[in-house]
C-alpha cells in the first residue's frame, strides 16, 4: 500500500537561470514521466528565482522572483536548488533555505570546498539534506560511488581528470603537437574555457572538486585552503613527446592518497602509464579513478560539465531528496560520506613530503661526463634513476637530458636539484613532473 | 541527537562459506570500524549457516547452524545474506527470509534474473529491501548508479563487458596470438574458469547479467528468457587480428537498448572501436558503459569477481539496508529502478530484427570477378559496404574476403549470406560478428 505522501509533488525552488538551470528545467520537463515512474511522485518547479529574464526560457505556470532569497524562503518549496554559482549570494541564499528547513541541492564546487562545513553542520542541525552530487565531474555519479557504492571500503587512493577544460587543453597538445596558448584560444572560442581561464588551467577548479572527493573518501573536513596546486599552463609539447616516448601521457590530475605520514592532496600535471584507462580519457571528458582496500581499482567516466549533464546530477540530487524525506536523518547518508562526529582530522602533507617517481628535463652543456656528474649529485641525494634519455644535439649548443627516477621523496630531489642548478654543465631551469602509476606499480 | 536505534548494531545472518562468503566475513571484520564511522551503529554477523565447515575460516563468536533455513527464520537476524548461489535452495531459503520479515541481500544473478519479479513482489508485500548489487559487475557499484546516479535519465542503452573470464580469454588470444582452447585451459588452471566453462564463455553468465541491467534500465520486468546469447567459444586469433586492421577489438558484449520498434537485449562477441574506453577494458576486469539522454555516455569500471570485490558490493548493500531501515517503504529505492506499478512490459527485438553493422569474412574461391558478385548479391538485400579486406592467396587455394558493412538488419545480411552460401565461389561457413560502434557513429 503507497501512502498519500507517495503521491504529493515534491516542490522544487530554483535560483539561477544560466547552463546548468537551463538544463534542470529541460531535464525535469522532458523527463517527468520517467521520473514519477522511478520516484512514484512528480518532481515540480513551482518558484524560480531570476535576476533578470533569459529569452527563450520558458517559464510558463512557474512563479518567478526578481529576489532570489523569496524562493529561498518561500514556504512553498520542498527543496532550494541553487544554481547562481560563486561564494558570496549563494551562500546566504542556501543558509536562509536551510533555516527555512529546506532541503538543499547545489552544483557549486566553490561553495562547497569553501564553506561546507559549516552548512552541513547546519544541515545536520535542522534536519535537512544538501545534496551536491553535480559539484564534482558533472554528471559522473562519483560521489554517490564513493560515499555509497564503495562504503564497505578503506578508500586508499582517488586520482581524477577533474576538470574538462585542462584535458580538451592537454589531448589537444598531444594529439595534434600545438602549443598551450593556441588551444587555450581554441578552448575559449568553443566556449569550454572562460575568458579569464585561471581557474580552470590553474588548478582551481580541480582542487575545489578534489577537497570533495578526499572529504568523502577519508573521512575528513572539506581541506580546500591545504590542496597543493599547480596548473598546466607552463606544459610544453615537448615533453608530451618525451612523456610518450617513455611509455606515458601526461594529464592534469587531482590526487588525494592516504599515507602513514598523513594524506597527501594535490593537484597538478602527471605523467601516467599510457595504457592506464585514466590515460585515455580524452578531451572534455573526466574520469575518477578510485581505489578501495576490498573493491581494488575501480574508474568511473563520463561528462564532466555541460548543461545537461550537470543537471542529470542536479536532478538525481532532487530524487534522492524526493526518497528520504520520510527517512530518520539518523539514517540518511551522511554529507561526508561519515557520521559527522566520527569526521575527523587528517595530517596533510605538504607538497614536498609526498613521494612519487618523478619525471625531469634538464638543458645541459653537449660534453663528456655530463651525465656522470648529474647522476652523481641525484644519488648524493637517494634519487635513483629508471630511465635516462639524452637527446643529441647541435655541437656548442644545449642538449635536453630526461630522466625517470625511482619513487623519492619531493624534497630530495628539489634538494639535489637546486645543486645541479647550481652548476655551469646544467643551463636553464629543469621541467619535473610528478609519475603516478596508479596502482601498477610502486 | 540521535536515537538510541542508531546505536544498536545489525544482526546479519549469512548463509554459504564459499569464496564471496569468506571475503564478506573478511571486510566487516577488517573494516568493522570504518563502516561504523559511515553508518553509526556496527554491522555484525551474528548467525552463519554453512552445510560443513571450512578449515581456516574463523567463526569465533558467531553462531552456527548446519541448517541453513535455521539462519533465514532467525528472529535474532535483521537482514539475511545468501551466498550458497544455484537457484533452487538459495529461492527457497530467500523466501522464508523474506516471509520473516527480513531483509536481504544477494550476489546470485541466476536467482534474480530467473525469479526475481517474484522475489521483488514479494519483498514489496512485506516491505522488506533485497539488495543485489554484487550480482552484477561484482565490485562496481553499476546498480546504484543507473537506479540512482542516473535516475534522471532516459537510459538508451547499456553495453558492458561483464564476464571476466570471457574478457580474459579475449584479451590472452588477442595479446598473445593464442587459440580459444589454450587459453581456456590457462582461465581453468588460474581459477578464472569452472570446470565446466559453459555459463561464462557461452554467455549465460552474461545474460543473466544483462537481464538485471535493462530491467532497472528500462524499467521492465526481469526477461531473461528473452536474451539472444551467443558465446566466445567459436571466435578464431584470425578474426581478432583482422577485426584490428579495420581499427576494432572484439570484445564479449551485453547490449540491452531501447529503439522504436522494441528493446534489444542480446550477448554475443562484437568489434568495438578501438579507441572507445570499453575496448581498452582487459584481462578479468568489467566495465559497463550507460548511454541517458541527459548525461550521454557514462562508464562504470573495475573488477567484475572475487571473493573481496563481490564481498565489497555485499557489505554496501548491507549498509544500504541499514540506512533505509527507518525509511518510510513507499519512498525507498525501487527494486527494479521504477515503483513497481511503474514497471511496464516492453516489445523485445528478436536477433534478426536488431540492426548494426557487421564484420563478415568469407573464404572465396580465387578468381577474377568474385568481389563484383559478392557485393552484386548483398546489394540485392541493402547490404552496402564500409570497407572490404582481399587477402593474398595461394593460386587454387580459396582467399579470405573480409567486408564491414553499414548498418543494416540482421534478417538482410543473413538473406544475402544464404544466397551466397549456395553459390560455388563462397567455400565453407561465413564468419558473422556485429559491430558495436557505442555511440561513437551509426
Amino acid at each position: 500500500m503507497h501512502k498519500d505522501v507517495g503521491l504529493e509533488p515534491i516542490r522544487v525552488g530554483l535560483v539561477g537561470l544560466g547552463t546548468v538551470a537551463q538544463g534542470t528545467l529541460s531535464v525535469l520537463a522532458q523527463n517527468a514521466e520517467e521520473i514519477s515512474r522511478r520516484i512514484g511522485r512528480p518532481l515540480v518547479i513551482t518558484h524560480v528565482g531570476a535576476r533578470r529574464d533569459r529569452p527563450g526560457v520558458d517559464l510558463t505556470g512557474i512563479k518567478v522572483s526578481r529576489d532570489l532569497m523569496a524562493v529561498a524562503q518561500d514556504p512553498d518549496v520542498d527543496v532550494f536548488v541553487e544554481l547562481i554559482g560563486g561564494t558570496d549570494d549563494a551562500l546566504a541564499l542556501i543558509e536562509a533555505a536551510i533555516q527555512s528547513g529546506k532541503h538543499v541541492v547545489t552544483a557549486n564546487k566553490a561553495l562547497i570546498a569553501i564553506h561546507g562545513n559549516r552548512l552541513f553542520q547546519m544541515a545536520e542541525d535542522a534536519g535537512v539534506m544538501i545534496g551536491f552530487e553535480a559539484s564534482v565531474a558533472g554528471g559522473i555519479p562519483v560521489i554517490k560511488a564513493i560515499r555509497e557504492g564503495l562504503a564497505a571500503n578503506q578508500i586508499a587512493w582517488v586520482a581524477g581528470i577533474i576538470n574538462g577544460t585542462g584535458n580538451f587543453i592537454l589531448t589537444a597538445m598531444r594529439e595534434e603537437g600545438r602549443a598551450f596558448d593556441d588551444v587555450l584560444q581554441q578552448a575559449q572560442a568553443l566556449g569550454y574555457a572562460e575568458a579569464d581561464p585561471t581557474f580552470d588551467v590553474e588548478g582551481i577548479d580541480a582542487a575545489h572538486k578534489l577537497t570533495i572527493l578526499a572529504a568523502i573518501a577519508f573521512g575528513m573536513p572539506l581541506s580546500f585552503e591545504r590542496v597543493s596546486t599547480e596548473g598546466i599552463s607552463k606544459i610544453q609539447s615537448i615533453d608530451l613527446d618525451y612523456a610518450e616516448a617513455l611509455g606515458y601521457r601526461i594529464k592534469h590530475l587531482g590526487v588525494a592518497r592516504r599515507t602513514e605520514s598523513g594524506v597527501e592532496l594535490r593537484v597538478h600535471p602527471a605523467l601516467i602509464p599510457e595504457k592506464a584507462l585514466l590515460a585515455n580519457v580524452n578531451g572534455v571528458m573526466n574520469a575518477v579513478q578510485v581505489h578501495g582496500d576490498a573493491v581494488g581499482s575501480t574508474l568511473f567516466y563520463g561528462p564532466g560539465a555541460g548543461s545537461l549533464p550537470t543537471a542529470s546530477a542536479v536532478v538525481a540530487d532532487l530524487i534522492d531528496v524526493a526518497r528520504v524525506l520520510t527517512a530518520d536523518p539518523t539514517n540518511r547518508v551522511p554529507h561526508l560520506a561519515f557520521q559527522p562526529s566520527a569526521v575527523a582530522d587528517l595530517p596533510i602533507l605538504a607538497l614536498d613530503q609526498t613521494r612519487c617517481p618523478f619525471y625531469v628535463r634538464l638543458s645541459v652543456r653537449d660534453e663528456v661526463g655530463v651525465l656522470a656528474r648529474v647522476t652523481r649529485v641525484l644519488a648524493d641525494y637517494q634519487v635513483s634513476l629508471e630511465s635516462v634519455i639524452q637527446k643529441e644535439g647541435v655541437e656548442g649548443h644545449p642538449v635536453g637530458l630526461i630522466l625517470l627516477t625511482h619513487t623519492v621523496e619531493e624534497a630530495s630531489l628539489r634538494k639535489a636539484l637546486a645543486v645541479l642548478a647550481a652548476e655551469p654543465i646544467v643551463q636553464g631551469e629543469a621541467v619535473v613532473l610528478r609519475v603516478e602509476t596508479l596502482g601498477a606499480g610502486s
